[in-house]
Protein backbone atom coordinates (compact mmCIF):
# COMPACT_ATOMS: atom_id res chain seq x y z
CA UNK A 1 0.00 0.00 0.00
CA UNK A 2 1.28 3.28 -0.88
CA UNK A 3 2.60 5.30 2.10
CA UNK A 4 0.42 7.79 3.95
CA UNK A 5 0.84 11.69 1.98
CA UNK A 6 -0.68 14.82 3.74
CA UNK A 7 -1.94 17.31 1.95
CA UNK A 8 0.67 19.80 2.59
CA UNK A 9 3.45 17.33 2.26
CA UNK A 10 2.29 16.70 -1.38
CA UNK A 11 1.92 20.81 -2.30
CA UNK A 12 5.68 20.65 -0.54
CA UNK A 13 7.06 18.20 -3.13
CA UNK A 14 5.39 19.93 -5.64
CA UNK A 15 8.12 22.69 -5.11
CA UNK A 16 9.59 24.03 -7.79
CA UNK A 17 7.45 21.57 -10.73
CA UNK A 18 4.20 22.43 -12.90
CA UNK A 19 0.90 22.04 -10.98
CA UNK A 20 -2.18 22.37 -12.96
CA UNK A 21 -5.15 24.31 -10.53
CA UNK A 22 -8.84 24.34 -11.22
CA UNK A 23 -10.72 26.58 -9.15
CA UNK A 24 -14.39 26.83 -7.62
CA UNK A 25 -16.36 28.02 -11.37
CA UNK A 26 -14.64 27.60 -14.45
CA UNK A 27 -11.02 29.17 -14.03
CA UNK A 28 -8.26 26.81 -14.11
CA UNK A 29 -4.19 27.80 -14.65
CA UNK A 30 -1.29 25.79 -14.55
CA UNK A 31 2.41 27.54 -13.55
CA UNK A 32 5.23 26.85 -11.40
CA UNK A 33 5.00 26.52 -8.05
CA UNK A 34 7.73 28.55 -6.13
CA UNK A 35 5.95 28.67 -2.34
CA UNK A 36 2.56 29.06 -0.71
CA UNK A 37 1.57 28.99 3.09
CA UNK A 38 -1.22 27.71 5.43
CA UNK A 39 -3.96 28.83 3.48
CA UNK A 40 -2.92 27.18 0.31
CA UNK A 41 -1.90 30.88 -1.35
CA UNK A 42 0.39 29.71 -3.68
CA UNK A 43 3.35 32.07 -5.88
CA UNK A 44 3.58 30.38 -9.48
CA UNK A 45 5.86 31.58 -11.85
CA UNK A 46 5.06 31.07 -16.00
CA UNK A 47 1.11 31.31 -15.45
CA UNK A 48 -0.63 30.27 -18.02
CA UNK A 49 -4.27 31.00 -17.00
CA UNK A 50 -7.64 29.18 -18.99
CA UNK A 51 -10.47 30.74 -18.86
CA UNK A 52 -14.08 30.26 -20.36
CA UNK A 53 -15.85 33.17 -21.46
CA UNK A 54 -19.76 33.25 -21.36
CA UNK A 55 -20.50 32.87 -25.10
CA UNK A 56 -18.30 29.75 -24.77
CA UNK A 57 -15.11 30.76 -26.09
CA UNK A 58 -11.69 29.75 -24.03
CA UNK A 59 -8.81 32.51 -23.72
CA UNK A 60 -5.22 31.51 -22.48
CA UNK A 61 -3.69 34.58 -20.94
CA UNK A 62 0.29 34.34 -19.69
CA UNK A 63 1.41 35.35 -16.53
CA UNK A 64 5.08 35.88 -15.46
CA UNK A 65 4.26 35.22 -11.77
CA UNK A 66 0.93 36.16 -9.84
CA UNK A 67 -0.13 35.41 -6.04
CA UNK A 68 -3.22 33.42 -6.25
CA UNK A 69 -5.96 33.24 -3.33
CA UNK A 70 -5.81 30.02 -1.91
CA UNK A 71 -9.40 30.52 -0.83
CA UNK A 72 -11.37 29.94 -4.13
CA UNK A 73 -9.04 26.79 -4.82
CA UNK A 74 -10.84 23.70 -5.40
CA UNK A 75 -8.28 20.84 -6.57
CA UNK A 76 -4.66 20.77 -7.57
CA UNK A 77 -3.41 18.34 -10.03
CA UNK A 78 0.13 17.44 -9.83
CA UNK A 79 1.91 17.79 -13.14
CA UNK A 80 -1.50 17.69 -15.07
CA UNK A 81 -3.13 20.34 -17.06
CA UNK A 82 -6.11 20.93 -18.70
CA UNK A 83 -4.88 20.51 -22.31
CA UNK A 84 -3.95 16.67 -21.30
CA UNK A 85 -7.96 16.03 -20.45
CA UNK B 1 -25.28 -2.26 18.58
CA UNK B 2 -22.29 -1.32 16.57
CA UNK B 3 -19.36 0.67 18.33
CA UNK B 4 -19.22 4.15 18.08
CA UNK B 5 -17.25 5.57 15.33
CA UNK B 6 -15.92 9.56 15.09
CA UNK B 7 -16.11 11.87 11.53
CA UNK B 8 -11.67 11.51 11.49
CA UNK B 9 -11.68 7.72 12.85
CA UNK B 10 -13.63 6.75 9.62
CA UNK B 11 -12.01 9.07 7.49
CA UNK B 12 -8.50 7.06 8.84
CA UNK B 13 -9.92 3.83 7.87
CA UNK B 14 -10.22 4.80 4.61
CA UNK B 15 -6.51 5.14 4.20
CA UNK B 16 -5.79 2.97 1.24
CA UNK B 17 -9.12 2.29 0.22
CA UNK B 18 -11.03 3.63 -2.62
CA UNK B 19 -13.87 6.31 -1.47
CA UNK B 20 -16.79 8.11 -2.87
CA UNK B 21 -16.92 11.84 -2.67
CA UNK B 22 -20.03 13.81 -2.99
CA UNK B 23 -19.48 17.74 -3.51
CA UNK B 24 -21.65 20.56 -2.92
CA UNK B 25 -22.72 21.18 -6.70
CA UNK B 26 -22.77 18.30 -9.19
CA UNK B 27 -19.42 17.19 -8.62
CA UNK B 28 -18.73 13.57 -7.41
CA UNK B 29 -15.26 11.89 -7.76
CA UNK B 30 -13.46 8.63 -6.73
CA UNK B 31 -10.18 7.64 -5.63
CA UNK B 32 -7.62 5.94 -3.40
CA UNK B 33 -7.24 8.03 -0.51
CA UNK B 34 -4.10 8.49 0.64
CA UNK B 35 -4.03 11.38 3.58
CA UNK B 36 -5.58 14.05 4.82
CA UNK B 37 -6.02 16.78 7.55
CA UNK B 38 -8.41 18.11 10.32
CA UNK B 39 -10.18 20.23 7.54
CA UNK B 40 -11.07 17.05 5.50
CA UNK B 41 -8.29 18.28 2.78
CA UNK B 42 -7.75 14.99 1.29
CA UNK B 43 -4.86 13.60 -1.05
CA UNK B 44 -6.35 10.97 -3.42
CA UNK B 45 -4.54 8.44 -6.39
CA UNK B 46 -6.24 7.13 -9.43
CA UNK B 47 -8.89 9.49 -9.77
CA UNK B 48 -12.11 9.69 -11.61
CA UNK B 49 -13.70 12.68 -11.97
CA UNK B 50 -17.70 12.31 -13.11
CA UNK B 51 -19.01 16.00 -14.52
CA UNK B 52 -22.55 16.55 -15.25
CA UNK B 53 -21.96 19.47 -18.47
CA UNK B 54 -24.79 22.03 -18.22
CA UNK B 55 -26.73 20.36 -20.67
CA UNK B 56 -26.78 16.98 -18.90
CA UNK B 57 -23.80 15.34 -20.77
CA UNK B 58 -21.90 12.75 -18.08
CA UNK B 59 -18.58 13.54 -18.27
CA UNK B 60 -15.33 11.11 -16.85
CA UNK B 61 -11.82 12.54 -16.32
CA UNK B 62 -9.25 10.19 -15.12
CA UNK B 63 -6.29 11.66 -12.76
CA UNK B 64 -3.31 10.02 -11.61
CA UNK B 65 -2.82 12.25 -8.10
CA UNK B 66 -5.03 15.09 -7.23
CA UNK B 67 -5.16 17.73 -3.47
CA UNK B 68 -9.03 17.87 -2.78
CA UNK B 69 -9.87 20.96 -1.30
CA UNK B 70 -11.92 19.67 1.65
CA UNK B 71 -14.19 23.02 2.25
CA UNK B 72 -17.04 21.91 -0.46
CA UNK B 73 -17.32 18.25 0.56
CA UNK B 74 -20.48 17.00 0.99
CA UNK B 75 -20.49 13.61 1.70
CA UNK B 76 -18.02 10.60 1.35
CA UNK B 77 -19.20 6.99 0.64
CA UNK B 78 -16.38 4.44 1.88
CA UNK B 79 -16.00 2.19 -1.04
CA UNK B 80 -18.86 3.44 -2.76
CA UNK B 81 -18.86 4.66 -6.32
CA UNK B 82 -21.63 6.85 -8.32
CA UNK B 83 -21.44 3.46 -10.46
CA UNK B 84 -23.30 1.65 -7.88
CA UNK B 85 -26.22 3.95 -8.15
CA UNK C 1 -41.33 21.36 32.64
CA UNK C 2 -39.12 19.00 30.93
CA UNK C 3 -35.25 19.33 31.92
CA UNK C 4 -33.00 21.57 30.05
CA UNK C 5 -31.55 19.66 27.09
CA UNK C 6 -28.19 20.71 25.35
CA UNK C 7 -27.82 20.76 21.52
CA UNK C 8 -24.45 18.05 21.77
CA UNK C 9 -26.06 15.92 24.79
CA UNK C 10 -29.62 15.41 22.53
CA UNK C 11 -27.22 14.27 19.62
CA UNK C 12 -25.41 12.14 21.97
CA UNK C 13 -29.01 10.56 23.21
CA UNK C 14 -29.48 10.01 18.92
CA UNK C 15 -26.07 6.98 18.85
CA UNK C 16 -27.74 4.12 17.68
CA UNK C 17 -31.04 5.56 16.87
CA UNK C 18 -32.38 6.49 13.68
CA UNK C 19 -32.01 10.04 12.83
CA UNK C 20 -33.74 12.51 10.30
CA UNK C 21 -31.37 14.74 8.83
CA UNK C 22 -32.63 17.43 7.11
CA UNK C 23 -29.63 20.03 4.85
CA UNK C 24 -30.03 23.41 3.86
CA UNK C 25 -30.93 23.17 0.15
CA UNK C 26 -33.71 19.98 -0.65
CA UNK C 27 -31.74 16.85 0.31
CA UNK C 28 -32.97 14.87 3.25
CA UNK C 29 -31.60 11.78 4.95
CA UNK C 30 -32.24 9.32 7.14
CA UNK C 31 -29.84 6.71 9.03
CA UNK C 32 -28.42 5.03 11.98
CA UNK C 33 -26.43 7.26 13.93
CA UNK C 34 -22.88 5.89 14.70
CA UNK C 35 -20.62 9.04 15.78
CA UNK C 36 -20.50 12.62 15.53
CA UNK C 37 -17.83 15.58 16.07
CA UNK C 38 -18.30 19.37 17.53
CA UNK C 39 -18.79 20.71 14.17
CA UNK C 40 -21.98 17.85 14.17
CA UNK C 41 -20.20 15.95 10.72
CA UNK C 42 -21.90 12.62 11.58
CA UNK C 43 -20.79 8.90 10.88
CA UNK C 44 -24.00 7.53 9.47
CA UNK C 45 -25.12 3.57 8.82
CA UNK C 46 -27.74 2.38 6.48
CA UNK C 47 -28.97 5.94 5.26
CA UNK C 48 -31.71 6.78 2.69
CA UNK C 49 -30.93 9.47 1.34
CA UNK C 50 -33.64 11.20 -0.56
CA UNK C 51 -33.51 13.78 -3.31
CA UNK C 52 -35.63 15.96 -5.53
CA UNK C 53 -34.40 16.29 -8.96
CA UNK C 54 -35.00 19.54 -10.86
CA UNK C 55 -38.32 18.16 -12.67
CA UNK C 56 -39.56 17.31 -9.42
CA UNK C 57 -39.24 13.29 -9.21
CA UNK C 58 -38.23 12.17 -5.76
CA UNK C 59 -35.00 9.78 -6.15
CA UNK C 60 -34.35 7.65 -3.19
CA UNK C 61 -30.67 5.98 -2.99
CA UNK C 62 -29.05 3.37 -0.08
CA UNK C 63 -25.92 3.89 1.01
CA UNK C 64 -24.14 1.09 3.58
CA UNK C 65 -22.59 4.19 5.90
CA UNK C 66 -21.67 7.45 4.67
CA UNK C 67 -19.70 10.53 6.50
CA UNK C 68 -21.67 13.79 6.40
CA UNK C 69 -20.58 17.46 6.45
CA UNK C 70 -22.23 19.30 9.22
CA UNK C 71 -21.59 22.28 7.43
CA UNK C 72 -25.00 22.26 5.61
CA UNK C 73 -27.18 20.63 8.21
CA UNK C 74 -30.02 22.48 8.67
CA UNK C 75 -32.15 19.96 11.50
CA UNK C 76 -32.38 16.76 13.28
CA UNK C 77 -35.37 15.18 13.55
CA UNK C 78 -34.47 12.31 16.15
CA UNK C 79 -36.40 9.20 15.09
CA UNK C 80 -38.42 11.13 12.24
CA UNK C 81 -38.91 10.11 8.71
CA UNK C 82 -39.45 12.43 5.66
CA UNK C 83 -41.93 9.34 5.11
CA UNK C 84 -44.00 10.77 8.00
CA UNK C 85 -45.25 13.57 6.81
CA UNK D 1 -36.02 52.81 31.92
CA UNK D 2 -35.85 48.93 31.15
CA UNK D 3 -33.05 46.96 32.66
CA UNK D 4 -30.20 45.92 30.08
CA UNK D 5 -31.12 42.69 28.86
CA UNK D 6 -28.55 40.44 27.09
CA UNK D 7 -29.09 38.22 24.03
CA UNK D 8 -27.88 34.69 25.83
CA UNK D 9 -29.87 36.36 28.69
CA UNK D 10 -33.25 36.59 27.03
CA UNK D 11 -32.89 33.03 25.78
CA UNK D 12 -32.56 31.68 28.94
CA UNK D 13 -35.13 33.44 30.31
CA UNK D 14 -37.30 31.51 27.33
CA UNK D 15 -36.64 27.95 28.36
CA UNK D 16 -39.98 26.12 28.79
CA UNK D 17 -41.86 28.69 26.87
CA UNK D 18 -42.93 29.06 23.36
CA UNK D 19 -40.55 30.66 21.11
CA UNK D 20 -41.24 31.74 17.35
CA UNK D 21 -38.02 32.02 15.07
CA UNK D 22 -37.78 32.99 11.91
CA UNK D 23 -34.83 31.83 9.65
CA UNK D 24 -33.61 33.77 6.51
CA UNK D 25 -35.53 32.76 3.52
CA UNK D 26 -38.88 31.83 4.16
CA UNK D 27 -39.02 29.21 7.23
CA UNK D 28 -40.72 29.79 10.06
CA UNK D 29 -40.90 27.84 13.06
CA UNK D 30 -42.69 27.63 16.61
CA UNK D 31 -41.81 25.23 19.26
CA UNK D 32 -40.95 25.14 23.02
CA UNK D 33 -37.15 25.77 23.94
CA UNK D 34 -35.71 23.26 25.83
CA UNK D 35 -31.75 24.09 25.66
CA UNK D 36 -29.19 25.78 23.25
CA UNK D 37 -25.73 26.71 22.96
CA UNK D 38 -23.24 29.94 22.41
CA UNK D 39 -23.88 29.57 18.88
CA UNK D 40 -28.05 29.16 19.65
CA UNK D 41 -28.03 26.08 17.92
CA UNK D 42 -31.54 24.96 20.31
CA UNK D 43 -33.39 21.77 20.71
CA UNK D 44 -36.87 22.94 20.67
CA UNK D 45 -40.46 20.05 21.49
CA UNK D 46 -43.76 20.19 19.86
CA UNK D 47 -42.31 22.03 16.88
CA UNK D 48 -44.71 23.38 14.19
CA UNK D 49 -42.45 24.34 11.17
CA UNK D 50 -44.02 26.52 8.38
CA UNK D 51 -43.08 26.83 5.00
CA UNK D 52 -44.05 28.24 1.75
CA UNK D 53 -43.52 26.19 -0.70
CA UNK D 54 -42.39 27.42 -4.51
CA UNK D 55 -46.05 28.10 -6.23
CA UNK D 56 -47.03 30.38 -2.54
CA UNK D 57 -49.07 27.30 -0.93
CA UNK D 58 -48.17 27.42 3.07
CA UNK D 59 -47.55 24.54 4.26
CA UNK D 60 -47.39 23.23 8.40
CA UNK D 61 -45.46 20.26 9.58
CA UNK D 62 -45.68 18.53 13.35
CA UNK D 63 -42.62 17.57 15.03
CA UNK D 64 -42.28 16.32 18.19
CA UNK D 65 -38.81 17.40 18.76
CA UNK D 66 -35.77 18.34 16.79
CA UNK D 67 -32.04 20.37 16.87
CA UNK D 68 -32.31 23.42 14.84
CA UNK D 69 -29.08 24.40 13.39
CA UNK D 70 -28.57 28.53 15.12
CA UNK D 71 -26.81 29.22 11.90
CA UNK D 72 -29.34 30.54 9.72
CA UNK D 73 -31.84 31.77 12.57
CA UNK D 74 -32.32 35.69 11.71
CA UNK D 75 -34.64 36.48 14.48
CA UNK D 76 -36.18 35.05 17.63
CA UNK D 77 -39.48 36.16 19.00
CA UNK D 78 -40.57 35.07 22.54
CA UNK D 79 -44.29 33.84 23.02
CA UNK D 80 -44.83 35.09 19.12
CA UNK D 81 -46.24 33.08 16.59
CA UNK D 82 -47.08 33.94 12.45
CA UNK D 83 -50.40 33.18 13.28
CA UNK D 84 -50.79 36.39 15.04
CA UNK D 85 -49.99 38.54 12.30
CA UNK E 1 -13.20 68.21 15.90
CA UNK E 2 -15.87 65.90 17.29
CA UNK E 3 -14.16 63.22 20.03
CA UNK E 4 -13.24 59.69 18.78
CA UNK E 5 -15.95 57.47 19.00
CA UNK E 6 -15.66 53.70 18.94
CA UNK E 7 -18.34 51.41 17.02
CA UNK E 8 -19.48 49.86 20.54
CA UNK E 9 -19.37 52.69 22.27
CA UNK E 10 -21.70 53.86 19.78
CA UNK E 11 -23.96 51.29 20.31
CA UNK E 12 -23.91 51.06 24.23
CA UNK E 13 -24.81 54.94 24.00
CA UNK E 14 -27.96 53.55 22.69
CA UNK E 15 -29.25 51.61 25.34
CA UNK E 16 -32.73 52.26 26.23
CA UNK E 17 -33.35 54.77 22.96
CA UNK E 18 -34.75 54.37 19.63
CA UNK E 19 -32.43 52.50 16.75
CA UNK E 20 -33.53 51.97 13.00
CA UNK E 21 -31.37 48.83 12.10
CA UNK E 22 -30.78 47.99 8.30
CA UNK E 23 -30.10 44.61 7.39
CA UNK E 24 -28.58 43.14 4.61
CA UNK E 25 -31.49 42.93 2.08
CA UNK E 26 -34.65 44.81 1.65
CA UNK E 27 -35.85 44.19 5.76
CA UNK E 28 -35.43 47.51 8.30
CA UNK E 29 -36.39 47.46 11.95
CA UNK E 30 -36.87 50.20 14.38
CA UNK E 31 -36.62 49.34 18.01
CA UNK E 32 -35.82 50.12 21.76
CA UNK E 33 -32.28 48.47 22.62
CA UNK E 34 -32.55 46.79 25.22
CA UNK E 35 -29.43 44.97 25.17
CA UNK E 36 -26.24 43.78 22.65
CA UNK E 37 -23.07 41.41 22.45
CA UNK E 38 -19.52 41.71 20.41
CA UNK E 39 -21.49 40.20 17.65
CA UNK E 40 -24.07 42.96 18.12
CA UNK E 41 -26.79 40.50 18.16
CA UNK E 42 -29.43 42.77 19.47
CA UNK E 43 -32.29 42.63 22.34
CA UNK E 44 -34.93 45.27 20.99
CA UNK E 45 -38.29 46.31 22.39
CA UNK E 46 -41.27 47.58 20.91
CA UNK E 47 -40.32 46.55 17.25
CA UNK E 48 -42.06 47.48 13.95
CA UNK E 49 -40.15 45.34 11.34
CA UNK E 50 -40.63 47.12 7.97
CA UNK E 51 -40.51 44.61 4.70
CA UNK E 52 -40.69 44.90 1.32
CA UNK E 53 -42.63 42.17 -0.60
CA UNK E 54 -41.67 40.50 -3.80
CA UNK E 55 -44.44 42.35 -5.43
CA UNK E 56 -43.16 46.04 -3.83
CA UNK E 57 -46.46 46.09 -1.62
CA UNK E 58 -44.54 47.58 2.10
CA UNK E 59 -45.93 45.36 5.51
CA UNK E 60 -45.13 46.14 8.56
CA UNK E 61 -45.33 44.31 11.66
CA UNK E 62 -45.32 45.36 15.40
CA UNK E 63 -43.25 42.54 17.89
CA UNK E 64 -42.99 43.28 21.56
CA UNK E 65 -39.68 41.82 21.78
CA UNK E 66 -37.15 40.44 20.10
CA UNK E 67 -33.77 38.51 19.96
CA UNK E 68 -31.67 39.85 16.18
CA UNK E 69 -28.71 38.08 14.68
CA UNK E 70 -26.27 40.39 14.32
CA UNK E 71 -24.85 38.98 11.43
CA UNK E 72 -26.93 40.28 8.80
CA UNK E 73 -27.04 44.05 10.01
CA UNK E 74 -25.99 46.00 7.38
CA UNK E 75 -26.30 49.57 9.02
CA UNK E 76 -27.62 50.92 12.74
CA UNK E 77 -29.06 54.37 12.54
CA UNK E 78 -29.32 55.62 16.38
CA UNK E 79 -32.77 57.44 16.35
CA UNK E 80 -33.33 57.18 13.00
CA UNK E 81 -36.63 56.01 11.07
CA UNK E 82 -37.16 54.32 7.30
CA UNK E 83 -40.45 56.85 7.79
CA UNK E 84 -38.12 59.98 8.10
CA UNK E 85 -37.05 59.70 4.34
CA UNK F 1 9.58 56.23 -2.55
CA UNK F 2 6.67 57.45 -0.25
CA UNK F 3 6.97 55.24 3.14
CA UNK F 4 5.23 51.93 3.97
CA UNK F 5 2.03 52.85 5.33
CA UNK F 6 0.02 50.14 6.75
CA UNK F 7 -4.24 49.70 6.52
CA UNK F 8 -5.76 50.88 9.81
CA UNK F 9 -2.76 53.58 9.85
CA UNK F 10 -4.28 55.09 7.25
CA UNK F 11 -7.99 54.48 8.43
CA UNK F 12 -6.72 55.78 11.94
CA UNK F 13 -5.35 59.14 9.77
CA UNK F 14 -9.10 59.66 8.30
CA UNK F 15 -10.09 60.52 11.84
CA UNK F 16 -11.92 63.36 11.50
CA UNK F 17 -11.74 63.86 7.53
CA UNK F 18 -14.39 62.66 4.67
CA UNK F 19 -14.56 59.01 3.81
CA UNK F 20 -16.22 57.75 0.46
CA UNK F 21 -16.85 54.06 1.50
CA UNK F 22 -17.80 51.50 -1.71
CA UNK F 23 -19.27 48.65 -0.85
CA UNK F 24 -19.65 45.13 -2.17
CA UNK F 25 -22.45 45.60 -4.69
CA UNK F 26 -24.02 48.99 -5.81
CA UNK F 27 -23.97 50.80 -2.41
CA UNK F 28 -21.69 53.79 -1.57
CA UNK F 29 -21.58 56.30 0.99
CA UNK F 30 -19.42 59.27 2.21
CA UNK F 31 -19.18 60.92 5.70
CA UNK F 32 -17.18 62.02 8.24
CA UNK F 33 -15.27 58.83 10.20
CA UNK F 34 -15.40 58.99 14.06
CA UNK F 35 -14.21 56.08 15.11
CA UNK F 36 -13.21 52.09 13.45
CA UNK F 37 -12.57 48.70 15.17
CA UNK F 38 -10.32 45.82 14.31
CA UNK F 39 -12.83 45.06 11.58
CA UNK F 40 -13.33 48.63 9.99
CA UNK F 41 -17.09 48.76 11.35
CA UNK F 42 -17.24 52.34 11.25
CA UNK F 43 -18.95 55.69 12.88
CA UNK F 44 -19.91 58.01 10.70
CA UNK F 45 -21.19 61.19 11.04
CA UNK F 46 -22.99 63.57 8.13
CA UNK F 47 -23.52 60.46 6.03
CA UNK F 48 -24.87 60.70 2.49
CA UNK F 49 -25.70 57.12 1.25
CA UNK F 50 -26.14 56.36 -2.58
CA UNK F 51 -28.06 53.41 -3.63
CA UNK F 52 -29.15 52.72 -7.34
CA UNK F 53 -32.05 51.76 -7.33
CA UNK F 54 -33.28 48.60 -9.63
CA UNK F 55 -34.72 50.50 -12.34
CA UNK F 56 -31.17 52.59 -12.54
CA UNK F 57 -32.33 55.77 -10.65
CA UNK F 58 -29.56 57.25 -8.34
CA UNK F 59 -30.98 58.03 -4.72
CA UNK F 60 -29.62 60.06 -2.49
CA UNK F 61 -29.88 59.96 1.30
CA UNK F 62 -28.86 61.91 4.10
CA UNK F 63 -28.16 60.78 8.04
CA UNK F 64 -26.98 62.45 10.71
CA UNK F 65 -24.73 59.58 11.93
CA UNK F 66 -24.65 55.41 11.73
CA UNK F 67 -22.75 52.17 12.45
CA UNK F 68 -21.51 50.72 9.43
CA UNK F 69 -20.74 47.04 9.74
CA UNK F 70 -17.27 46.99 7.83
CA UNK F 71 -17.56 43.01 6.69
CA UNK F 72 -19.40 44.70 3.21
CA UNK F 73 -17.07 46.98 2.47
CA UNK F 74 -15.38 47.10 -0.69
CA UNK F 75 -12.65 50.09 -0.80
CA UNK F 76 -12.16 52.92 1.11
CA UNK F 77 -11.25 56.41 -0.56
CA UNK F 78 -9.92 58.86 2.16
CA UNK F 79 -11.77 62.37 0.92
CA UNK F 80 -13.12 60.86 -2.53
CA UNK F 81 -16.64 60.93 -3.32
CA UNK F 82 -18.55 59.77 -5.94
CA UNK F 83 -19.56 62.78 -7.31
CA UNK F 84 -16.07 63.56 -8.10
CA UNK F 85 -16.13 60.51 -11.08
CA UNK G 1 15.83 25.77 -9.39
CA UNK G 2 14.41 29.25 -8.63
CA UNK G 3 14.56 29.46 -4.69
CA UNK G 4 11.51 29.47 -2.88
CA UNK G 5 9.12 32.47 -2.53
CA UNK G 6 6.28 32.71 0.35
CA UNK G 7 3.35 34.48 -0.73
CA UNK G 8 3.68 37.56 1.83
CA UNK G 9 7.67 37.78 1.15
CA UNK G 10 6.10 38.13 -2.56
CA UNK G 11 4.12 40.82 -1.62
CA UNK G 12 6.49 42.67 0.66
CA UNK G 13 8.86 42.81 -2.22
CA UNK G 14 5.82 44.74 -4.46
CA UNK G 15 6.13 47.79 -1.70
CA UNK G 16 6.49 50.52 -4.27
CA UNK G 17 5.57 48.84 -7.35
CA UNK G 18 3.01 48.68 -9.31
CA UNK G 19 0.47 45.85 -8.92
CA UNK G 20 -2.33 44.48 -10.91
CA UNK G 21 -4.72 43.40 -8.74
CA UNK G 22 -7.88 41.00 -9.91
CA UNK G 23 -10.96 40.89 -8.20
CA UNK G 24 -13.04 37.88 -7.68
CA UNK G 25 -15.65 39.26 -9.87
CA UNK G 26 -14.95 41.56 -13.02
CA UNK G 27 -13.51 44.11 -11.36
CA UNK G 28 -9.64 44.80 -11.73
CA UNK G 29 -7.26 47.64 -10.62
CA UNK G 30 -4.07 48.58 -10.92
CA UNK G 31 -1.72 50.57 -8.03
CA UNK G 32 1.65 51.30 -5.97
CA UNK G 33 1.70 48.77 -3.36
CA UNK G 34 1.87 51.20 -0.27
CA UNK G 35 1.52 48.86 2.66
CA UNK G 36 -0.62 45.65 3.27
CA UNK G 37 -1.55 43.38 6.64
CA UNK G 38 -1.96 39.62 6.85
CA UNK G 39 -5.34 39.59 5.34
CA UNK G 40 -3.96 41.25 2.51
CA UNK G 41 -5.82 44.43 2.62
CA UNK G 42 -3.70 46.77 1.08
CA UNK G 43 -3.32 50.61 0.56
CA UNK G 44 -2.45 51.87 -2.99
CA UNK G 45 -1.43 54.58 -4.57
CA UNK G 46 -2.33 56.37 -7.57
CA UNK G 47 -4.55 53.76 -8.40
CA UNK G 48 -6.67 52.82 -12.02
CA UNK G 49 -9.77 50.59 -11.59
CA UNK G 50 -11.16 49.05 -14.80
CA UNK G 51 -14.70 48.30 -14.57
CA UNK G 52 -16.69 46.48 -16.89
CA UNK G 53 -20.60 47.85 -16.77
CA UNK G 54 -23.29 45.47 -17.23
CA UNK G 55 -23.69 46.34 -20.84
CA UNK G 56 -20.07 45.61 -21.69
CA UNK G 57 -18.61 49.02 -22.03
CA UNK G 58 -15.29 49.14 -19.67
CA UNK G 59 -14.72 51.85 -17.04
CA UNK G 60 -11.54 53.56 -15.75
CA UNK G 61 -11.25 55.31 -12.60
CA UNK G 62 -8.80 57.30 -11.37
CA UNK G 63 -8.46 57.56 -7.70
CA UNK G 64 -5.50 59.01 -5.80
CA UNK G 65 -5.24 56.77 -2.77
CA UNK G 66 -7.64 53.70 -1.40
CA UNK G 67 -7.77 50.95 1.46
CA UNK G 68 -8.71 47.76 -0.90
CA UNK G 69 -9.94 45.11 1.12
CA UNK G 70 -8.06 42.02 0.78
CA UNK G 71 -11.30 39.59 1.26
CA UNK G 72 -12.15 39.75 -2.76
CA UNK G 73 -8.60 39.36 -4.00
CA UNK G 74 -8.42 36.38 -6.38
CA UNK G 75 -4.74 37.28 -7.85
CA UNK G 76 -2.20 39.75 -7.86
CA UNK G 77 -0.01 40.37 -10.95
CA UNK G 78 3.54 42.00 -9.75
CA UNK G 79 4.13 44.71 -12.61
CA UNK G 80 1.58 43.72 -14.45
CA UNK G 81 -2.08 45.59 -16.08
CA UNK G 82 -4.93 44.22 -17.93
CA UNK G 83 -3.37 46.81 -20.78
CA UNK G 84 -0.64 44.13 -21.36
CA UNK G 85 -3.36 41.57 -22.49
Amino acid sequence: MAARLLPLELIDKCIGSRLWIIMKGDKELVGTLRGFDDYVNMVLDDVTEYEVDADGTKRRIQLDQILLNGNNVAMLVPGGSPEDT
